[in-house]
């Protein structure tokens, strides 16, 4: 079975009641998981994480934003994070038996189905972008809520889906779909700084570096060393093992060597069966071959 | 849940009317899955993978010996493959949520629970076993059921389980608990079987190398190459990645490269987390953060 992975962001992170419910309200759409719920208050924003197929997807986000839209006007709301809207991001991301392809199509459709549900302006970005200049998620956001009525009317920012003016409390949607993010830390047994900026500048794409790498260097005081702190966009095509290569390579020429590396929270299997592959070389793996998932694939046996 | 696999080799690979029916009545075990049934002419041999927790093992692996003992008679039994009993050989292996402790009790419990039921004798093996003499199954088989009555009568013979004398048509059984085996070969870019024989000689413990590594150096003609073709008896101690890394650092000495690698059926997930850990220089990494995992972990919300 397909299983899509989606992480709408919803801009209330103060008031637990109106989390809990629209949690509730999705726990209750056949099929559709809600695996976490974060809310942080000084963001003032809230993280939903669910998982299903195509049809729990559609049944259930229109759900999502009928809470949402119920509950929140964003002209009082306040917090650190930038947003557009009282839902502010839907990405869709494919994990299993299923296609980017797929996801583009799923969120175009949902997009279509809730902007005329609910008067809303939608904009696509990443894989579902038709736009390039639409397709960074920062970009789309500038300007806030708060300056949405004048963006919308300048060139190029008619919306995707739905009016060509703000929704009044609910402002619009960014929806999408994206590959799932990893975020990969190297640690160097150097406390110097310059080093691991010297290297993270080498390593991401917007100074010359690899196509989907995002990184800073930073310390870590407390232990006394440096971070190669990394967000890795596209798995697939900017794979871990290159990264882990590249950093490796480029600290020597400083003299330094990597202390450890860290994944921080999920990751998913294909990107450790690519390093196993890469790293042993092995040829005709494939995910069928690992004892678990033939364990879980025939569930009726 | 706790998942054990079992792989119960069966002294029938002729009559698929005994199999299949020995297979249905498996299938009916709540809990138990039947995930693949495998016979042999010529071994004239039967093997089967199930998986489930304890319970479903403690109601399957009964239910098995039933349909084994009524059909088979080993008496008028001839197949290449060597053999004890009608059922041969019942190892059960520790997968996930289980330890191996937790497999030897249960082979152990399973063993004295058929042996009354059955008046059969039982041998327990590998980490089961509690002799190291009787450790290694092709020790406790040798001789096979045709010298298995007088075998019986030796000193440090008598069995684990049951009566001091065969069954009559159904001879011994070998139960135990064990790690999975994991096939894998190494291919290196030469013709020169030499070299292979040489590297195998080198890895494999029976000749001083790794402990829990079974290799030989054989030629693939067809692609005028050769290989270190290996059986891992225990990744977790002797893991894949320095069995690797010995073969690469041994093929060197004789100019030699590694041209790719191959594991030939199922791998625990958990070998190939040990890879990217130890090529990744990993800290601190946990199977709950595979995303698939994590998908999986809670099917009730």
């Amino acid at each position: 079975m397909a299983i899509i992975e989606c992480v709408p962001n919803v801009s209330d992170g103060r008031r637990p009641d109106v989390i809990d419910a629209i949690a509730t309200s999705l726990r209750a759409v056949p099929g559709l998981r809600v695996l976490d719920v974060q809310s942080d208050a000084s963001h003032n924003r809230s993280v939903f994480t669910l998982a299903g197929d195509a049809g729990a997807m559609r049944a259930g986000i229109p759900t999502l934003f009928e809470g949402a839209l119920r509950a929140i006007d964003l002209r009082a709301h306040k917090g650190e994070h930038p947003r557009l809207g009282a839902v502010d991001v839907v990405p869709f991301i494919p994990i299993e038996g299923v296609t980017m392809d797929e996801c583009v199509q799923l969120a175009k459709s949902i997009a279509a189905d809730v902007a005329a549900k609910f008067s809303l302006p939608i904009y696509l970005y990443e894989d579902a972008s038709s736009n390039p200049a639409r397709k960074n998620l920062e970009d789309i956001r500038r300007g806030e809520f708060e300056g949405l009525a004048a963006k919308m009317q300048q060139p190029g920012w008619a919306p995707d889906f739905g009016p060509s003016t703000p929704h009044q409390t609910a402002g619009a949607t960014v929806v999408g779909a994206r590959m799932p993010l990893i975020a990969y830390n190297i640690n160097l047994a150097t406390s110097r700084l310059d080093v691991a900026k010297k290297i993270a500048a080498a390593v991401r794409m917007s100074s010359g570096g690899l196509r989907y790498v995002k990184a800073m260097g930073i310390p870590l005081e407390d232990r006394g060393i440096v971070q190669v702190s990394m967000n890795l966009t596209n798995y697939e095509k900017t794979p871990i093992f290159r990264v882990f290569d590249l950093v490796k390579r480029e600290a020597e020429r400083y003299g330094v060597q990597i202390l450890e590396s860290e994944i921080v929270g999920l990751v998913p299997a294909a990107a450790l069966r690519q390093c196993v592959e890469y790293y042993l070389q092995i040829e005709g793996f494939s995910a069928a071959q690992v004892l678990e998932n033939k364990l879980r694939s025939r569930p009726g046996e």
